[in-house]
């Protein structure tokens, strides 16, 4: 590829173009609105919107009627402009497409034993899936992966539910993909169900809190991940809920994630034996299972589920002092479960004297972090728009 | 005063000239530095700086020696462009000015029982204070107080301290400084303490802990205070601590707030009738009566600080589990005792999965809220320099 027209980064018009491509994301624009928006001379934006359009990434979207005279206005365009959104659970590996719009193009998921495969055939695995589901170079990558994410360095630190520490995620996929490192980001599955959320419109001050083998949290604050200092940012695992619960991993007695994990969730939902123990069901089906149950008025079931809710109320009622997040989404197998969850949750909740913040179950369900993923890839080009070459005429 | 000098806000050439004296607020910089830092054309910023020298913001600021050329350096002048800093206590009302710099001009402060006061008389008496210290105009205003502050709406919700609710105290102190509304800041005093530290140098992604008559919290993330929905992020009081601990006034037991207020850290360290419990010693007094028992071997009181410090400490394990900062500053009265409660809250911390936070007492002490708010004040003009008038010539 021809380097010559890609435009030094941090120079002045690759700012403008990237904040006229910004502007667009959420929608068509007239040219008034796109320079009062961006804060750019309006006898700047033919020249702007004529490079865009010569990478393909801008196009002209009809008229609009308004008071005065009708505005012409633009829109994305960015069909062959493709974002890869990637995701490692510990049971499947899952490869998403999208265009600069966020459009679905292709999708595959494959179900293995990520544990089991190790970090370099995994990489492997999931290279492939990538390969066979994208139609040309993507403008960016990004990962999802259950752990803690170094997002500075692009280095997943530790995901106990894959047994990995220190994987080099990034450079692993970037190598394999032929992609310069930069190119991919990582990050942590319940931070890219934040975003994912925040850019469906659920909250601009969210909190994503991630039912699974583990408890996770995401913030976004203003559009954006909040990371903290070194990208750990939104764990509450540890919250104390019960001073009289199990002992945890961590030392302690009662933290949120021994009573909220999806298998201590099970075991008290019912007896040893049951078939809501069975592995072979995967997490969607057990978690389908106790969902019949509690519908079929099960009490012991229905009181699992209670408790599983007090228990998050507990912990949320310190998270949304500690936040005031507008809203807290429930994610993962929590979204399942959030007929159930909510309630409890408001209870706990109403008690405390500042926790106004709404409560609702994910409508993205388990595609969550790969939506905010794919979001998260695209950002590369929105950030840089002259990683996308113009046409040669 | 003349408007027609006064730029429209939103207007490209507002934009850089912000981003020029906001590039300088850390420093002299050479003119290709400004120009790399702002993303600006080196042949704009002639123009630029002569327009903010023109109103008085940045001057010249001799050479600089390099490899190459000597470079001419630019800095932030600003001597007459004052910020003011209001601050109200339960016991105290203060006021500083600053110039553009952060240097302290004048300041000045009253003792004075603001709950007796009551609200406009308060009012009253914080701006004769302000009028007394200002030597012109302020380019911008803000107040420190202690309670959750609607930021949008710049209304103090509740301050149990004060006894107030709903105080719409921007309005109120702009009517009588004869200022417009959106002039006067207002903010919560752990949210400016968070700040003050952060512009300090302390850290970038910083929580600040607020010991007091109640005990508070502030974030800071990339220089900015994080606020969360309705400005009430923060709150820390009512992390649980102690299972086994007291009721606390909101219906829980063992909250931080009930171990770790100043009367509740007192009563633990001395009888009823000790001369610790003397309201006419101060705050400051019973603070610095208590330090001289721990120093000189009293073992009830360093058993007392001891056990605020391990509330503390499992308070901040929660915090750190959710924000991930790369620093907790112990501010207010904890600062104080920095000495015996960085040891055990180390501890606690050392204990968990995450949490790896340094841990220091803040440096600028009990006046850290009063230096975040005119640091905040100043923000307006950095915002928009155009605030400033060209001088006529």
């Amino acid at each position: 590829m021809a380097e010559t027209r890609r435009a030094d980064p941090a120079s002045p018009r690759t700012a403008n173009l990237a904040s006229v491509l910004r502007a667009l994301r959420a929608g068509p624009l007239s040219r008034t609105q796109l320079a009062a928006r961006c804060g750019i001379a309006k006898s700047a934006l033919p020249g702007l919107l004529a490079d865009l359009a010569g990478r393909g990434l801008v196009r002209a979207a009809g008229v609009r009627a308004g008071n005065g005279r009708p505005s012409r206005l633009v829109e994305l365009h960015g069909e062959d402009a493709y974002a890869l959104a990637l995701s490692i659970e510990a049971d499947r590996l899952s490869a998403v497409v999208t265009d600069l719009g966020g459009r679905m193009v292709a999708e595959r998921a494959e179900v293995v034993d990520v544990a089991a495969l190790g970090l370099p055939r995994c990489m492997d695995e999931l290279a492939h899936l990538a390969r066979r589901v994208l139609p040309g170079t993507p403008v960016g990558v990004a990962v999802s992966v259950p752990g803690l994410v170094d997002s500075a360095a692009a280095v997943l630190r530790l995901a106990p539910a894959l047994r990995w520490r220190d994987a080099e995620i990034a450079g692993l996929m970037a190598a394999r993909l032929g992609l310069p490192a930069e190119a991919v980001a990582v990050d942590n599955d319940a931070n890219l169900g934040a975003l994912a959320e925040a850019v469906d419109g659920v909250g601009s001050e969210l909190f994503y809190l991630s039912g699974g083998t583990a408890v996770g949290g995401g913030l976004v604050s203003g559009g954006t991940i909040l990371r903290g200092a070194r990208g750990f940012a939104g764990e509450v695992g540890h919250i104390a809920v019960d001073p009289s619960g199990e002992r945890c991993s961590c030392g302690r007695t009662g933290c949120l994630q021994t009573k909220a994990n999806l298998a201590a969730v099970l075991r008290a939902a019912a007896a040893p034996g049951d078939p809501l123990h069975d592995p072979a069901l995967g997490v969607g089906g057990r978690v389908a299972l106790l969902k019949q149950r509690v519908r079929l008025g099960d009490q012991r079931a229905a009181t699992a589920v209670h408790e599983l809710g007090v228990a998050l109320g507990v912990a949320l009622s310190t998270v949304v002092d500690v936040l005031d997040p507008d809203v807290v989404v429930l994610g993962g197998y929590f979204a399942e479960l959030g007929d159930w969850l909510v309630e409890p949750i408001r209870v706990e909740l109403a008690a405390r004297p500042l926790g106004h913040a709404r409560i609702v179950p994910s409508r993205l369900g388990l595609g969550a972090p790969l939506r905010g993923a794919a979001h998260l890839a695209a950002e590369r080009l929105f950030a840089n728009p002259t990683l996308v070459e113009e046409a040669s005429v």
